[in-house]
């Protein structure tokens, strides 16, 4: 493959070294996905938490089954996911998650579906834990709001998005660290089990 | 294609007409798997329960992006299953279970992973509810066993199956009707919720 300079130097440009730690991602290589990835393997295997990621739905058109081998998935399409990615089980509480990034200092409605939306509804009203994780990758900053606010913009407000300001003051900033990578279950303490303590 | 009478025939002899009630999925040609889709729809729909199956996980390696056309994916592999089909959340409570259909009058341990097993350990300890629904299709019934039992036997029985005596004996018959199809909330209601009423 030819080495482009001027490619190159554009992508340096964007990326290093001035602002390189300005993107979440930037000194790691790691989304969002991979993050919460790492934490609920920690949560699992510390047995803190039973959380996954759901596996990405997938319409299946075509399958071949060469001979001693895997049976070969070689037509399928991605389906739009009327759930949301992550669920599962902590302190004897159902737990329902979306997880988002955005580069600019908002979380446009664009990025989530009304399927979605009306799910984190449903998991309220039959008294489940729901909200959503927003990454803001040009700061390194990563939020949990409790899935009502979202609801509630998404249907009421005038904006077609939640602003930075408003996420920061109804959510909280979630804790970077080694292990876990994402410790949003310690927010997650503070917002829905306080009581309890 | 050519209609080969002896095939028709055999075909005929197997499952018409005098056992046609004896398969469970004889005169509707569903599986456990829809009918317990279309339960959960019900249960969704009439705002009882919010419970799901989990995508397939496919394993995808190699995605054409034809102009104008949407993705598609043109080489993927099935991947093992590291916890069960179904959750979600009844009644306020996390709910995780795994359904098999078996053609013979045992439960073969084969039918259920090392991991799912221990999957449903899990949840035990964190608070959810977790259990097994088996359909035995020879006899159209089906049953709900508590998961406990099944990990007891999986992990100190001598035998490598559970007998369907001993499944009729610790779990409970669904009721099956109309809508909805398989009733295994009704089952889920006296097992896990009776000292609530």
């Amino acid at each position: 493959m030819v080495n482009y300079p001027n490619m190159k130097k554009k992508w340096q440009s964007s990326y290093l070294p001035n602002n390189e730690n300005k993107h979440y991602t930037a000194h790691r290589g790691m989304s969002l996905e991979e993050d919460i990835s790492l934490s609920n393997e920690y949560y699992l295997t510390h047995d803190i938490a039973v959380i996954y990621k759901k596996p990405t739905p997938v319409q299946i058109v075509k399958v071949d089954y060469p001979k001693r081998e895997a049976a070969k998935i070689v037509e399928a399409y991605y389906k739009t996911p009327s759930t949301t990615d992550y669920n599962g089980l902590y302190r004897g509480k159902y737990v329902d998650f979306e997880a988002k990034e955005t580069k600019i200092k908002n979380f446009p409605f664009a990025n989530i579906s009304k399927h979605q939306i009306d799910h984190l509804q449903k998991i309220i009203d039959h008294g489940g834990i729901a909200f959503v994780i927003i990454a803001f990758t040009s700061i390194n900053e990563v939020y949990l709001i409790d899935a009502s606010y979202i609801i509630n913009d998404y249907y009421h407000s005038q904006r077609k998005s939640m602003t930075y300001e408003k996420i920061k003051s109804l959510g909280r900033l979630i804790p970077q660290g080694f292990q876990p990578r994402l410790h949003y279950l310690k927010v997650v303490d503070d917002l829905y089990f306080k009581e309890d303590e």
